[in-house]
């Protein structure tokens, strides 16, 4: 495994390995993993009753995963005692850990997240990237992995993979970013540019945006359309749990569907575009406010306070983005639209106009919409879980490594 | 099988049987009708190095498709010894028929494939079906299948089931409309108002275009955007060769996608939908032509002569379409968007404003734009084939019958 490509497709959702042994080893060890992070701590006797398998072919299975690092036992009873039947088994929290890095296009991030999901080390650094060339932007960022990747190594953790969300379209090779428009980026190989000693997979933000809601969210839906709002914005269309990405991996551009064909000029070269009216800069500017700081937390306060300008230009992107998403919803029949990004902090205040567009317009009956509780923190976690998930689905995939 | 519903999972496609011995036989059985069909007439020897089965398996497999009356043997030499090894196997022209039929707003029609995908019967019936209840409209229809299945019996096929297109919203049971606003018709069973003797699928008619075009069309593509435009406009999505059917079968309304969000009022109880713009009644209001009779024809033909009133109508459709496919796209990111139904007959006047608007507008590369060859045939010939398809995907569910 090159890359953790594999966050499209959970594990049990349709991944098929060849009918070999091999192929057979690698699903149980993932079904094993699987089986101990959902229910866990467990006995090796319950993983064999709840997998199917006979007791000696699970003991042989967790064997593994205990050697390579991927589960440990609990139980103080006679320790030292490695593979003792009787205790119970937990992922390990000392294995290999998820790095997720994030371009935002006013801040740089990176976390590390451990097989338990758990996160372990963070660093932020905020300031804009608009029009800053990738070089020093992917420096800054390889900076603060580094940083990220040695406090997990400090708490007995290694990393198995770096995925980066990125503002823009990504290419099927999942490391060139084609067009960037809020960055000025074009055909940007981030390969070149991030540390080559991890395995690598760039994409969209609001992919692992949308993934992170199918992971970590509290909807249990697998059909769903995911929109990231922050400067730009994103959506990402889950289909029974699996992400569409499109022919050319664009698929999700949810901020250049025309609002007002007629409308303001459009940095994409359309008119009218959704951003337009309902991204992040066209609202402060709606509001009579100034990009720069805390510019949601500011709209949210003032909102809050009853300022009739903030609130105007808070329906009035609702009702734009009802207007996309009635054609998305007409288009797509997804089981719920979930408002994620930066823009969920201000639900209370956009729902109301949205929720009103799309009921009116959706040719089939209302969809619902949910706000997710990642908020803006869901691409930088959809990315290190995208290499948490590779790692249980393929625990194969790291055997070599510890 | 109850109903022909696996159109959407062509042969090897995804579909997955339990991996017993009987459904091993089943997936066989499909790989041997696949094979005669695609590359026929072949030898028992070709089509066991082709699957890579031994002779002796294919025999057995090849013995009871014959019997079933789904296989022939060609070759005059010794006729009347059947499964004589030497011989060649082609489909059969007398075994199984697919049966499709189709609620136009203005028409009806039905007509019978063989498993060689010949059309062996055909009727249709003009006259407008708006606002006629359903149970005469739907009499009259199953004249016309009753009608195709006695010509398809002389000719020594059987009906193996019926699929049935309608212009509106169907839902999961594949049986109900839930919405058919141009017929104004709302949660109808067709179940209970068609011939109860046949396996029965209703689909939306932009699905069984769109599926149509998969297996019937000249492009080679799987990842595609058909639109059907007729009186209402549908499209159905193909994403690696399958149907999005969305949460509730509901995906593909394209022709509610919002083009002019303060536009004329929409009986979906929207504004400025595209069917407002690019439907067959606003086109002809705009060119200035009295609905009824071969309305297409007419546009066509008076385009053609350089009418600057139709052209002008046309152009404006074009343009419309443009901007809801470029939301489609921005959304989709399909490889092709295929123009089929009624209105790819208007593809000269049409296609230059819709790609104008597609090429400036999409925020990814511009999407390639195709002219159905099926035209307004693709609904019904999908219908048909579907229930062709299902037979050759599981020649077992026909087993019994003949």
């Amino acid at each position: 495994m090159s890359a953790p490509l594999h966050e499209a497709h959970p594990a049990g959702s349709g991944r098929r390995l060849p009918d070999t042994q091999q192929g057979m080893r690698r699903r149980n060890l993932s079904r094993v993993m699987h089986t101990v992070r959902a229910e866990g701590p467990l006995s090796r006797a319950a993983v064999a009753s709840r997998i199917g398998l006979t007791r000696a072919a699970v003991s042989t299975l967790v064997d593994e995963l205990i050697r390579t690092g991927l589960l440990e036992e609990l139980g103080p009873e006679r320790p030292g005692r490695v593979g003792r039947p009787g205790s119970a088994l937990a992922v390990s929290g000392h294995g290999p850990a998820g790095i997720g890095a994030e371009v935002g296009v006013d801040h740089l991030a990176a976390c590390a997240v451990d097989l338990r999901g758990d996160v372990r080390a963070r660093a932020v650094r905020h300031g804009t990237n608009r029009g800053r060339p990738p070089g020093p932007v992917i420096r800054e960022l390889t900076a603060l992995v580094r940083q990220v990747v040695a406090e997990a190594e400090r708490e007995g953790l290694w990393p198995a993979g770096l995925a980066v969300a990125v503002p823009g379209l990504v290419a099927r090779d999942a490391r060139t970013v084609v067009r960037a428009p809020n960055l000025d980026w074009h055909d940007t190989d981030l390969g070149a540019l991030l540390p080559a000693e991890l395995p690598l997979t760039v994409d969209n933000e609001a992919n692992f945006g949308g993934l992170a809601e199918l992971w970590l969210g509290e909807a249990t839906a697998r059909d769903f359309l995911h929109v990231s709002a922050e400067i730009g914005i994103g959506a990402a269309l889950l289909v029974d749990g699996h992400l569409l990405r499109g022919t050319r991996g664009f698929a999700g551009e949810l901020g250049h569907v025309p609002v007002r064909p007629d409308g303001p000029e459009c940095p994409c070269g359309g008119r009218g575009c959704l951003e337009q009216y309902a991204g992040e800069e066209a609202v402060l500017r709606a509001a009579g406010l100034e990009p720069g700081g805390d510019r949601v937390g500011v709209l949210a306060e003032r909102a809050a306070q009853g300022d009739e300008e903030v609130r105007r230009a808070l329906r009035d992107a609702g009702t734009a983005l009802g207007i996309a998403l009635t054609g998305a919803v007409n288009l797509l029949d997804p089981e719920t639209v979930v408002l994620g990004g930066a823009l969920s902090g201000l639900a209370p205040w956009l729902l109301p106009s949205l929720e009103d567009e799309l009921a009116r317009r959706t040719a089939g009956p209302a969809c619902a919409v949910a706000v997710s509780r990642l908020g803006p923190q869901g691409p930088l976690l959809g990315a290190a879980h995208s290499v948490v998930r590779a790692v249980l689905d393929d625990p194969s995939s790291v055997a070599g490594r510890s």
